[in-house]
Protein backbone atom coordinates (compact mmCIF):
# COMPACT_ATOMS: atom_id res chain seq x y z
CA UNK A 1 0.00 0.00 0.00
CA UNK A 2 0.84 3.62 -0.74
CA UNK A 3 3.12 5.03 2.03
CA UNK A 4 1.75 8.78 2.53
CA UNK A 5 4.24 11.94 2.49
CA UNK A 6 7.61 11.90 4.83
CA UNK A 7 8.36 15.50 6.55
CA UNK A 8 10.49 15.70 3.35
CA UNK A 9 8.59 15.41 1.08
CA UNK A 10 5.54 18.05 3.08
CA UNK A 11 5.72 21.75 2.06
CA UNK A 12 4.47 24.25 4.23
CA UNK A 13 1.03 25.17 1.73
CA UNK A 14 0.16 21.51 1.00
CA UNK A 15 -3.09 21.31 1.46
CA UNK A 16 -6.14 18.64 0.88
CA UNK A 17 -9.61 18.26 1.47
CA UNK A 18 -12.72 15.70 1.99
CA UNK A 19 -16.06 16.65 1.66
CA UNK A 20 -19.27 14.14 2.79
CA UNK A 21 -23.17 15.23 3.21
CA UNK A 22 -24.48 14.47 6.46
CA UNK A 23 -27.16 11.75 6.70
CA UNK A 24 -29.65 11.10 9.05
CA UNK A 25 -28.30 7.58 8.88
CA UNK A 26 -25.10 9.37 10.18
CA UNK A 27 -26.42 10.70 13.40
CA UNK A 28 -28.40 7.24 14.39
CA UNK A 29 -24.94 5.21 14.24
CA UNK A 30 -22.69 8.44 16.03
CA UNK A 31 -25.43 7.77 19.02
CA UNK A 32 -24.88 4.23 18.68
CA UNK A 33 -21.49 4.14 19.00
CA UNK A 34 -20.88 6.85 21.25
CA UNK A 35 -23.99 6.84 23.32
CA UNK A 36 -24.69 10.24 22.65
CA UNK A 37 -28.29 10.18 22.78
CA UNK A 38 -28.75 14.14 23.62
CA UNK A 39 -32.07 15.36 22.39
CA UNK A 40 -30.58 18.02 20.22
CA UNK A 41 -29.72 15.17 18.09
CA UNK A 42 -32.13 12.72 18.59
CA UNK A 43 -35.43 14.17 19.52
CA UNK A 44 -37.61 16.71 16.99
CA UNK A 45 -39.61 18.02 19.38
CA UNK A 46 -37.36 18.91 22.25
CA UNK A 47 -35.38 20.41 19.44
CA UNK A 48 -37.96 22.92 18.00
CA UNK A 49 -37.46 24.38 21.85
CA UNK A 50 -33.91 24.90 21.51
CA UNK A 51 -32.09 27.56 19.88
CA UNK A 52 -31.27 26.02 16.71
CA UNK A 53 -34.71 25.21 16.52
CA UNK A 54 -34.39 21.73 14.70
CA UNK A 55 -32.29 18.89 15.63
CA UNK A 56 -28.61 19.36 14.92
CA UNK A 57 -25.79 16.74 14.47
CA UNK A 58 -23.32 15.73 16.73
CA UNK A 59 -20.16 18.12 16.40
CA UNK A 60 -17.88 15.07 16.12
CA UNK A 61 -19.13 13.75 12.73
CA UNK A 62 -18.38 16.41 10.88
CA UNK A 63 -15.39 16.85 12.80
CA UNK A 64 -14.19 13.38 12.51
CA UNK A 65 -14.06 13.89 8.98
CA UNK A 66 -10.57 15.60 9.11
CA UNK A 67 -9.70 11.83 9.79
CA UNK A 68 -9.29 10.79 6.23
CA UNK A 69 -7.42 13.76 5.30
CA UNK A 70 -4.80 13.33 7.91
CA UNK A 71 -4.61 9.75 7.74
CA UNK A 72 -5.28 8.76 3.98
CA UNK A 73 -4.21 11.95 1.93
CA UNK A 74 -1.96 14.59 3.89
CA UNK A 75 0.52 13.12 5.38
CA UNK A 76 -1.54 9.89 4.38
CA UNK A 77 -1.01 6.24 5.28
CA UNK A 78 1.21 5.57 8.20
CA UNK A 79 0.71 9.09 10.01
CA UNK A 80 -0.20 9.16 13.60
CA UNK A 81 -2.15 12.22 14.86
CA UNK A 82 -0.45 13.30 18.52
CA UNK A 83 -3.14 16.21 19.33
CA UNK A 84 -5.73 18.03 17.77
CA UNK A 85 -7.45 21.04 18.65
CA UNK A 86 -11.06 21.93 17.72
CA UNK A 87 -13.56 25.09 17.59
CA UNK A 88 -17.29 24.65 16.78
CA UNK A 89 -18.16 28.04 15.10
CA UNK A 90 -21.77 26.84 13.72
CA UNK A 91 -24.21 24.06 14.15
CA UNK A 92 -24.06 21.46 11.46
CA UNK A 93 -27.73 20.23 10.20
CA UNK A 94 -28.95 17.18 8.60
CA UNK A 95 -28.36 17.12 4.61
CA UNK A 96 -25.54 19.59 5.14
CA UNK A 97 -22.39 18.89 3.03
CA UNK A 98 -19.14 19.58 4.97
CA UNK A 99 -15.64 19.84 3.77
CA UNK A 100 -12.76 19.30 5.70
CA UNK A 101 -9.20 21.01 5.13
CA UNK A 102 -5.84 20.42 6.64
CA UNK A 103 -3.38 22.82 5.65
CA UNK A 104 0.54 22.63 6.49
CA UNK A 105 1.46 25.63 8.75
CA UNK A 106 4.79 24.44 9.77
CA UNK A 107 7.31 21.42 10.32
CA UNK A 108 10.00 20.39 13.21
CA UNK A 109 12.11 17.94 11.28
CA UNK A 110 13.84 17.10 13.87
CA UNK A 111 11.11 16.07 16.20
CA UNK A 112 8.95 15.01 12.87
CA UNK A 113 5.68 16.50 13.54
CA UNK A 114 3.81 18.45 11.50
CA UNK A 115 1.28 21.38 12.55
CA UNK A 116 -1.96 21.56 10.34
CA UNK A 117 -4.26 24.13 10.04
CA UNK A 118 -7.61 22.67 10.21
CA UNK A 119 -11.24 24.04 8.71
CA UNK A 120 -14.62 22.46 8.05
CA UNK A 121 -17.17 24.50 5.66
CA UNK A 122 -20.51 23.78 4.75
CA UNK A 123 -22.19 23.51 1.43
CA UNK A 124 -22.56 27.23 1.50
CA UNK A 125 -18.90 27.87 2.12
CA UNK A 126 -19.77 29.26 5.93
CA UNK A 127 -16.99 27.94 8.54
CA UNK A 128 -18.54 25.65 11.09
CA UNK A 129 -15.57 24.79 12.57
CA UNK A 130 -11.91 25.19 13.19
CA UNK A 131 -8.82 23.88 14.65
CA UNK A 132 -5.12 22.53 14.72
CA UNK A 133 -4.04 18.76 14.23
CA UNK A 134 -0.28 18.23 15.15
CA UNK A 135 0.85 15.03 13.47
CA UNK A 136 3.60 12.77 12.82
CA UNK A 137 3.99 12.20 9.23
CA UNK A 138 5.31 8.17 8.27
CA UNK A 139 9.20 7.77 8.45
CA UNK A 140 10.96 7.10 5.73
CA UNK B 1 -36.76 17.11 29.68
CA UNK B 2 -34.20 17.99 33.14
CA UNK B 3 -32.29 20.68 31.81
CA UNK B 4 -28.22 20.61 33.04
CA UNK B 5 -26.19 22.59 35.24
CA UNK B 6 -26.45 26.33 35.28
CA UNK B 7 -22.79 28.39 35.85
CA UNK B 8 -23.79 28.25 39.59
CA UNK B 9 -24.87 25.32 39.99
CA UNK B 10 -21.26 23.84 39.00
CA UNK B 11 -18.67 23.71 41.05
CA UNK B 12 -14.68 23.32 40.41
CA UNK B 13 -13.79 19.80 41.13
CA UNK B 14 -16.84 18.65 40.44
CA UNK B 15 -16.65 15.37 37.53
CA UNK B 16 -18.75 12.65 35.36
CA UNK B 17 -17.87 9.84 33.64
CA UNK B 18 -19.17 7.54 30.57
CA UNK B 19 -17.67 3.99 29.64
CA UNK B 20 -17.93 2.10 27.11
CA UNK B 21 -16.15 -1.07 25.50
CA UNK B 22 -15.17 -0.38 21.68
CA UNK B 23 -16.80 -2.98 19.64
CA UNK B 24 -15.60 -4.12 15.72
CA UNK B 25 -19.12 -2.59 14.70
CA UNK B 26 -18.40 0.59 16.40
CA UNK B 27 -15.37 0.51 13.71
CA UNK B 28 -17.46 0.00 11.05
CA UNK B 29 -19.69 1.81 11.64
CA UNK B 30 -16.92 5.15 12.46
CA UNK B 31 -15.78 4.53 8.73
CA UNK B 32 -19.30 4.47 7.40
CA UNK B 33 -19.66 7.97 8.98
CA UNK B 34 -16.35 9.75 8.19
CA UNK B 35 -15.49 7.82 5.18
CA UNK B 36 -12.00 6.60 7.18
CA UNK B 37 -11.50 3.51 5.98
CA UNK B 38 -7.39 3.69 6.82
CA UNK B 39 -6.36 0.29 6.91
CA UNK B 40 -4.56 0.65 10.31
CA UNK B 41 -8.67 0.18 11.13
CA UNK B 42 -9.81 -2.26 8.27
CA UNK B 43 -7.34 -4.06 7.40
CA UNK B 44 -5.54 -7.21 9.53
CA UNK B 45 -3.07 -8.04 7.48
CA UNK B 46 -1.93 -4.70 6.63
CA UNK B 47 -2.27 -3.92 10.10
CA UNK B 48 0.50 -6.85 11.28
CA UNK B 49 2.92 -4.45 9.59
CA UNK B 50 2.50 -1.52 11.52
CA UNK B 51 3.81 -0.68 14.90
CA UNK B 52 0.99 -1.53 16.50
CA UNK B 53 0.86 -4.94 15.16
CA UNK B 54 -2.56 -5.24 15.60
CA UNK B 55 -5.88 -3.10 13.79
CA UNK B 56 -6.68 0.09 16.62
CA UNK B 57 -9.53 1.45 16.74
CA UNK B 58 -10.24 5.37 14.79
CA UNK B 59 -9.11 8.16 17.97
CA UNK B 60 -12.51 9.83 17.44
CA UNK B 61 -14.43 6.62 18.84
CA UNK B 62 -12.70 7.07 22.02
CA UNK B 63 -12.87 10.82 21.43
CA UNK B 64 -16.39 10.95 21.40
CA UNK B 65 -17.05 9.29 24.04
CA UNK B 66 -16.33 12.74 26.01
CA UNK B 67 -19.91 14.14 24.20
CA UNK B 68 -22.38 12.29 26.33
CA UNK B 69 -20.29 13.65 29.42
CA UNK B 70 -20.77 17.21 28.60
CA UNK B 71 -23.98 16.89 26.67
CA UNK B 72 -26.28 14.88 29.11
CA UNK B 73 -24.54 14.79 32.42
CA UNK B 74 -21.80 17.72 33.18
CA UNK B 75 -22.92 20.12 32.43
CA UNK B 76 -25.31 18.21 30.41
CA UNK B 77 -28.67 19.15 28.68
CA UNK B 78 -28.18 22.31 27.21
CA UNK B 79 -24.68 22.63 26.94
CA UNK B 80 -22.85 24.39 23.36
CA UNK B 81 -19.43 23.08 23.44
CA UNK B 82 -16.93 25.88 22.12
CA UNK B 83 -13.64 24.21 22.28
CA UNK B 84 -12.20 20.86 22.71
CA UNK B 85 -8.37 19.67 22.20
CA UNK B 86 -7.81 16.25 22.36
CA UNK B 87 -3.66 14.26 22.90
CA UNK B 88 -3.75 10.80 21.54
CA UNK B 89 -1.15 9.62 23.98
CA UNK B 90 -1.76 5.41 23.13
CA UNK B 91 -3.86 3.08 21.04
CA UNK B 92 -7.14 1.70 21.68
CA UNK B 93 -7.78 -1.23 20.40
CA UNK B 94 -11.09 -3.42 19.43
CA UNK B 95 -12.75 -4.71 22.94
CA UNK B 96 -10.93 -1.84 24.69
CA UNK B 97 -13.51 -0.65 27.28
CA UNK B 98 -13.25 2.98 27.85
CA UNK B 99 -13.63 5.54 30.82
CA UNK B 100 -14.20 8.96 29.57
CA UNK B 101 -13.96 11.81 32.21
CA UNK B 102 -14.74 15.39 32.32
CA UNK B 103 -13.80 17.40 35.05
CA UNK B 104 -14.44 21.21 36.39
CA UNK B 105 -11.28 22.81 36.51
CA UNK B 106 -12.42 26.24 36.02
CA UNK B 107 -15.57 29.04 35.20
CA UNK B 108 -16.32 32.28 33.98
CA UNK B 109 -19.33 33.76 35.33
CA UNK B 110 -19.41 36.78 33.68
CA UNK B 111 -19.04 34.51 29.95
CA UNK B 112 -20.97 31.92 30.97
CA UNK B 113 -17.78 29.48 30.09
CA UNK B 114 -17.01 26.42 31.91
CA UNK B 115 -13.08 24.73 31.24
CA UNK B 116 -13.06 21.08 32.22
CA UNK B 117 -10.13 18.68 32.19
CA UNK B 118 -10.64 15.87 29.91
CA UNK B 119 -8.80 11.75 30.73
CA UNK B 120 -9.32 9.20 28.22
CA UNK B 121 -8.78 5.40 30.63
CA UNK B 122 -8.51 1.87 29.12
CA UNK B 123 -10.02 -1.28 31.46
CA UNK B 124 -6.52 -1.34 32.77
CA UNK B 125 -6.72 2.39 34.05
CA UNK B 126 -3.90 3.48 31.42
CA UNK B 127 -4.28 7.20 30.02
CA UNK B 128 -4.89 6.83 26.34
CA UNK B 129 -6.14 10.22 25.85
CA UNK B 130 -6.44 13.66 27.59
CA UNK B 131 -7.43 17.29 27.21
CA UNK B 132 -9.87 20.24 27.66
CA UNK B 133 -13.21 21.53 26.73
CA UNK B 134 -14.49 25.54 27.07
CA UNK B 135 -18.08 25.08 27.07
CA UNK B 136 -21.14 27.23 28.26
CA UNK B 137 -23.35 25.57 30.60
CA UNK B 138 -27.10 26.14 30.04
CA UNK B 139 -28.45 29.23 31.22
CA UNK B 140 -31.27 29.26 33.89
CA UNK C 1 -34.99 -25.86 8.25
CA UNK C 2 -36.56 -26.43 4.82
CA UNK C 3 -34.10 -27.34 2.37
CA UNK C 4 -34.57 -25.31 -1.07
CA UNK C 5 -35.28 -27.01 -4.40
CA UNK C 6 -34.11 -29.95 -6.09
CA UNK C 7 -33.03 -29.85 -9.80
CA UNK C 8 -35.34 -32.24 -10.78
CA UNK C 9 -38.29 -30.09 -8.49
CA UNK C 10 -37.60 -26.75 -10.78
CA UNK C 11 -38.85 -26.55 -13.61
CA UNK C 12 -38.04 -23.76 -16.66
CA UNK C 13 -39.92 -20.60 -16.59
CA UNK C 14 -40.44 -20.95 -12.44
CA UNK C 15 -40.20 -17.48 -10.83
CA UNK C 16 -39.40 -15.36 -7.43
CA UNK C 17 -38.86 -12.00 -6.68
CA UNK C 18 -38.00 -10.03 -3.31
CA UNK C 19 -38.82 -6.44 -3.58
CA UNK C 20 -37.20 -3.53 -0.94
CA UNK C 21 -36.84 0.19 -0.99
CA UNK C 22 -33.25 1.62 -0.88
CA UNK C 23 -33.14 4.03 2.16
CA UNK C 24 -30.21 6.62 2.70
CA UNK C 25 -29.57 4.04 5.46
CA UNK C 26 -28.72 1.22 3.20
CA UNK C 27 -26.39 3.70 1.06
CA UNK C 28 -24.38 4.77 4.02
CA UNK C 29 -24.20 0.94 5.26
CA UNK C 30 -22.99 -0.19 1.83
CA UNK C 31 -20.22 2.11 2.22
CA UNK C 32 -19.17 0.93 5.36
CA UNK C 33 -19.01 -2.85 3.99
CA UNK C 34 -17.54 -1.51 0.71
CA UNK C 35 -15.12 1.37 1.53
CA UNK C 36 -16.94 2.53 -1.49
CA UNK C 37 -17.36 6.36 -0.78
CA UNK C 38 -17.77 7.81 -4.14
CA UNK C 39 -18.98 11.22 -3.90
CA UNK C 40 -22.08 10.03 -6.34
CA UNK C 41 -23.27 7.83 -3.59
CA UNK C 42 -21.72 10.07 -0.48
CA UNK C 43 -21.75 14.05 -1.48
CA UNK C 44 -25.00 16.00 -2.56
CA UNK C 45 -22.98 18.81 -3.60
CA UNK C 46 -20.84 17.20 -6.10
CA UNK C 47 -23.80 14.97 -7.46
CA UNK C 48 -25.94 17.87 -8.77
CA UNK C 49 -22.52 18.05 -11.31
CA UNK C 50 -23.15 14.53 -12.17
CA UNK C 51 -25.08 13.22 -15.51
CA UNK C 52 -27.79 12.30 -12.57
CA UNK C 53 -28.04 15.37 -11.14
CA UNK C 54 -28.65 13.32 -7.61
CA UNK C 55 -26.92 11.07 -5.44
CA UNK C 56 -27.35 7.86 -6.49
CA UNK C 57 -27.54 3.81 -4.72
CA UNK C 58 -24.40 2.05 -5.31
CA UNK C 59 -25.19 -0.67 -7.45
CA UNK C 60 -24.33 -3.86 -5.43
CA UNK C 61 -27.28 -2.72 -3.19
CA UNK C 62 -30.25 -3.53 -5.83
CA UNK C 63 -27.73 -5.61 -7.48
CA UNK C 64 -27.69 -7.78 -3.87
CA UNK C 65 -31.67 -7.76 -3.77
CA UNK C 66 -31.42 -10.90 -5.91
CA UNK C 67 -29.19 -12.97 -3.00
CA UNK C 68 -32.02 -14.11 -0.80
CA UNK C 69 -34.06 -14.71 -4.09
CA UNK C 70 -31.72 -17.19 -5.13
CA UNK C 71 -30.62 -18.67 -1.61
CA UNK C 72 -33.58 -18.39 -0.23
CA UNK C 73 -36.39 -19.04 -2.30
CA UNK C 74 -35.47 -20.11 -5.84
CA UNK C 75 -34.03 -22.86 -5.49
CA UNK C 76 -33.56 -21.80 -1.94
CA UNK C 77 -31.98 -22.84 1.26
CA UNK C 78 -28.07 -25.25 0.30
CA UNK C 79 -28.09 -23.14 -3.45
CA UNK C 80 -24.58 -22.22 -4.48
CA UNK C 81 -23.77 -19.18 -6.83
CA UNK C 82 -21.32 -20.08 -9.41
CA UNK C 83 -21.66 -16.91 -11.92
CA UNK C 84 -23.68 -14.50 -12.00
CA UNK C 85 -23.40 -11.51 -14.76
CA UNK C 86 -25.10 -8.08 -14.33
CA UNK C 87 -25.57 -5.34 -16.68
CA UNK C 88 -26.32 -1.41 -15.10
CA UNK C 89 -29.44 0.12 -17.20
CA UNK C 90 -30.53 3.02 -15.05
CA UNK C 91 -29.63 5.12 -11.52
CA UNK C 92 -31.35 3.57 -8.50
CA UNK C 93 -32.33 6.47 -6.37
CA UNK C 94 -32.84 6.33 -2.47
CA UNK C 95 -36.23 6.19 -2.01
CA UNK C 96 -36.71 3.65 -5.21
CA UNK C 97 -38.27 0.25 -3.98
CA UNK C 98 -36.63 -2.65 -6.57
CA UNK C 99 -37.61 -5.70 -7.32
CA UNK C 100 -35.41 -8.41 -8.04
CA UNK C 101 -36.53 -11.30 -9.83
CA UNK C 102 -35.07 -14.61 -10.91
CA UNK C 103 -36.73 -16.98 -13.45
CA UNK C 104 -35.41 -20.36 -14.62
CA UNK C 105 -34.60 -20.27 -18.12
CA UNK C 106 -32.40 -23.67 -17.97
CA UNK C 107 -31.40 -26.35 -16.37
CA UNK C 108 -27.97 -29.65 -16.66
CA UNK C 109 -29.11 -31.66 -15.05
CA UNK C 110 -25.62 -34.08 -15.32
CA UNK C 111 -24.26 -30.69 -13.52
CA UNK C 112 -26.75 -29.66 -11.36
CA UNK C 113 -26.56 -26.55 -12.50
CA UNK C 114 -29.47 -24.03 -13.05
CA UNK C 115 -29.62 -20.73 -15.17
CA UNK C 116 -32.01 -18.24 -14.45
CA UNK C 117 -32.64 -14.81 -16.21
CA UNK C 118 -32.23 -11.56 -13.72
CA UNK C 119 -34.24 -8.34 -13.67
CA UNK C 120 -34.55 -5.42 -11.24
CA UNK C 121 -37.11 -3.52 -11.99
CA UNK C 122 -38.16 0.03 -9.71
CA UNK C 123 -41.51 1.28 -8.51
CA UNK C 124 -42.78 2.36 -12.06
CA UNK C 125 -41.91 -1.06 -13.29
CA UNK C 126 -38.69 0.61 -15.22
CA UNK C 127 -35.75 -1.86 -16.02
CA UNK C 128 -32.84 -0.52 -13.76
CA UNK C 129 -30.73 -3.96 -13.99
CA UNK C 130 -30.66 -7.07 -15.68
CA UNK C 131 -28.51 -10.20 -15.95
CA UNK C 132 -28.12 -14.05 -15.66
CA UNK C 133 -26.96 -16.67 -12.84
CA UNK C 134 -25.30 -19.95 -12.69
CA UNK C 135 -26.34 -21.42 -9.60
CA UNK C 136 -26.15 -25.28 -8.29
CA UNK C 137 -29.68 -26.02 -6.16
CA UNK C 138 -29.24 -28.36 -3.11
CA UNK C 139 -28.99 -32.33 -4.13
CA UNK C 140 -31.77 -34.73 -2.86
CA UNK D 1 -12.79 16.95 -7.07
CA UNK D 2 -10.06 15.15 -9.07
CA UNK D 3 -11.53 13.41 -12.06
CA UNK D 4 -10.45 9.99 -13.47
CA UNK D 5 -8.55 8.76 -16.03
CA UNK D 6 -10.25 9.45 -19.43
CA UNK D 7 -9.22 6.27 -21.73
CA UNK D 8 -6.88 7.95 -23.50
CA UNK D 9 -4.55 7.89 -20.40
CA UNK D 10 -5.85 4.39 -19.29
CA UNK D 11 -3.50 2.06 -20.32
CA UNK D 12 -4.03 -1.96 -21.07
CA UNK D 13 -2.24 -3.35 -18.19
CA UNK D 14 -3.08 -0.74 -16.10
CA UNK D 15 -4.01 -2.46 -12.78
CA UNK D 16 -5.35 -0.91 -9.17
CA UNK D 17 -6.50 -3.20 -5.61
CA UNK D 18 -8.71 -2.73 -2.60
CA UNK D 19 -8.18 -4.35 0.70
CA UNK D 20 -10.78 -5.07 3.64
CA UNK D 21 -11.09 -7.52 6.43
CA UNK D 22 -14.44 -8.85 6.22
CA UNK D 23 -15.85 -8.62 9.55
CA UNK D 24 -18.66 -9.90 11.67
CA UNK D 25 -20.37 -6.78 11.21
CA UNK D 26 -20.36 -6.56 7.29
CA UNK D 27 -22.49 -9.62 7.58
CA UNK D 28 -24.95 -8.00 10.18
CA UNK D 29 -24.92 -4.81 7.88
CA UNK D 30 -25.30 -6.56 4.62
CA UNK D 31 -27.98 -8.82 5.70
CA UNK D 32 -29.82 -5.64 7.04
CA UNK D 33 -29.23 -3.86 2.91
CA UNK D 34 -30.18 -6.60 1.15
CA UNK D 35 -32.81 -8.82 3.42
CA UNK D 36 -30.46 -11.68 2.37
CA UNK D 37 -30.87 -13.35 6.04
CA UNK D 38 -29.56 -17.01 4.58
CA UNK D 39 -28.90 -19.24 7.79
CA UNK D 40 -25.20 -19.84 6.17
CA UNK D 41 -24.37 -15.99 7.10
CA UNK D 42 -26.47 -16.08 10.20
CA UNK D 43 -26.81 -18.93 11.39
CA UNK D 44 -24.32 -20.65 13.41
CA UNK D 45 -25.88 -24.04 14.23
CA UNK D 46 -27.12 -24.68 10.06
CA UNK D 47 -24.17 -23.56 8.99
CA UNK D 48 -21.99 -26.62 10.92
CA UNK D 49 -24.51 -28.97 8.61
CA UNK D 50 -23.40 -27.43 5.41
CA UNK D 51 -19.96 -28.46 3.53
CA UNK D 52 -18.49 -25.46 5.05
CA UNK D 53 -18.88 -26.29 8.19
CA UNK D 54 -18.90 -22.46 9.30
CA UNK D 55 -21.10 -19.30 8.47
CA UNK D 56 -19.38 -17.80 5.10
CA UNK D 57 -19.81 -14.19 4.21
CA UNK D 58 -22.05 -13.06 1.84
CA UNK D 59 -20.45 -13.26 -2.20
CA UNK D 60 -21.81 -9.87 -2.60
CA UNK D 61 -19.70 -8.48 0.30
CA UNK D 62 -16.22 -9.39 -1.05
CA UNK D 63 -17.58 -8.44 -4.49
CA UNK D 64 -18.91 -5.20 -3.97
CA UNK D 65 -14.96 -4.35 -2.69
CA UNK D 66 -14.06 -3.72 -6.64
CA UNK D 67 -16.69 -0.91 -6.48
CA UNK D 68 -14.01 1.82 -5.03
CA UNK D 69 -11.42 0.16 -7.57
CA UNK D 70 -13.71 1.34 -10.53
CA UNK D 71 -14.91 4.21 -9.20
CA UNK D 72 -12.26 5.68 -7.13
CA UNK D 73 -8.68 4.85 -8.83
CA UNK D 74 -8.95 3.17 -11.74
CA UNK D 75 -10.39 4.48 -14.03
CA UNK D 76 -11.83 6.73 -11.11
CA UNK D 77 -13.96 9.44 -10.24
CA UNK D 78 -16.99 9.42 -12.99
CA UNK D 79 -16.97 6.39 -14.12
CA UNK D 80 -20.01 4.26 -15.08
CA UNK D 81 -20.59 0.71 -14.65
CA UNK D 82 -22.00 -0.82 -17.41
CA UNK D 83 -21.41 -4.67 -17.44
CA UNK D 84 -20.14 -7.15 -14.28
CA UNK D 85 -19.93 -10.66 -14.33
CA UNK D 86 -18.11 -12.63 -11.14
CA UNK D 87 -17.51 -16.33 -10.42
CA UNK D 88 -17.64 -17.90 -7.29
CA UNK D 89 -14.66 -19.92 -6.82
CA UNK D 90 -13.97 -20.53 -3.05
CA UNK D 91 -15.62 -19.29 0.24
CA UNK D 92 -14.96 -16.08 2.19
CA UNK D 93 -15.26 -16.28 5.70
CA UNK D 94 -15.82 -13.59 8.60
CA UNK D 95 -12.20 -12.39 9.54
CA UNK D 96 -10.44 -13.19 6.10
CA UNK D 97 -9.23 -9.95 4.01
CA UNK D 98 -9.87 -9.30 0.67
CA UNK D 99 -7.94 -7.80 -1.80
CA UNK D 100 -9.92 -7.16 -5.14
CA UNK D 101 -8.15 -5.86 -8.25
CA UNK D 102 -9.39 -4.43 -11.71
CA UNK D 103 -6.41 -5.14 -14.44
CA UNK D 104 -7.39 -3.43 -17.77
CA UNK D 105 -7.59 -5.85 -20.43
CA UNK D 106 -8.77 -4.12 -23.44
CA UNK D 107 -10.14 -0.21 -24.28
CA UNK D 108 -12.36 0.77 -27.21
CA UNK D 109 -11.88 3.95 -28.04
CA UNK D 110 -14.52 5.03 -30.12
CA UNK D 111 -17.47 3.46 -27.61
CA UNK D 112 -15.39 4.86 -24.71
CA UNK D 113 -15.44 1.52 -22.89
CA UNK D 114 -12.99 -0.15 -21.24
CA UNK D 115 -12.47 -4.13 -20.28
CA UNK D 116 -11.32 -4.76 -17.18
CA UNK D 117 -10.19 -8.32 -15.75
CA UNK D 118 -11.30 -8.85 -11.99
CA UNK D 119 -9.63 -10.90 -9.21
CA UNK D 120 -10.76 -11.45 -5.75
CA UNK D 121 -7.78 -12.95 -3.14
CA UNK D 122 -7.87 -13.84 0.35
CA UNK D 123 -4.86 -13.69 2.66
CA UNK D 124 -3.35 -16.33 1.38
CA UNK D 125 -2.96 -15.15 -2.05
CA UNK D 126 -5.88 -17.79 -2.90
CA UNK D 127 -8.22 -16.35 -5.71
CA UNK D 128 -11.65 -16.92 -4.12
CA UNK D 129 -13.78 -14.99 -7.17
CA UNK D 130 -12.98 -13.98 -10.75
CA UNK D 131 -14.60 -11.90 -13.26
CA UNK D 132 -14.62 -9.17 -16.04
CA UNK D 133 -16.01 -5.95 -15.88
CA UNK D 134 -16.60 -2.98 -18.39
CA UNK D 135 -17.24 0.34 -17.44
CA UNK D 136 -17.10 4.08 -19.54
CA UNK D 137 -14.32 6.05 -17.84
CA UNK D 138 -15.09 9.90 -17.77
CA UNK D 139 -14.77 11.74 -20.56
CA UNK D 140 -12.06 14.81 -21.10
Amino acid sequence: MRKGKTINEIEIGDEASFSKTIFEADIVLFGAITGDFNPMHFNEEYAKTTPFKTRIAHGGIAGSLIAPVLGMMLPGLGTIALETKTRYLAPVKPGDTITATGKVVSKDIGRNTVVMELTWKNQKDKLVMSGEATVMPPRA
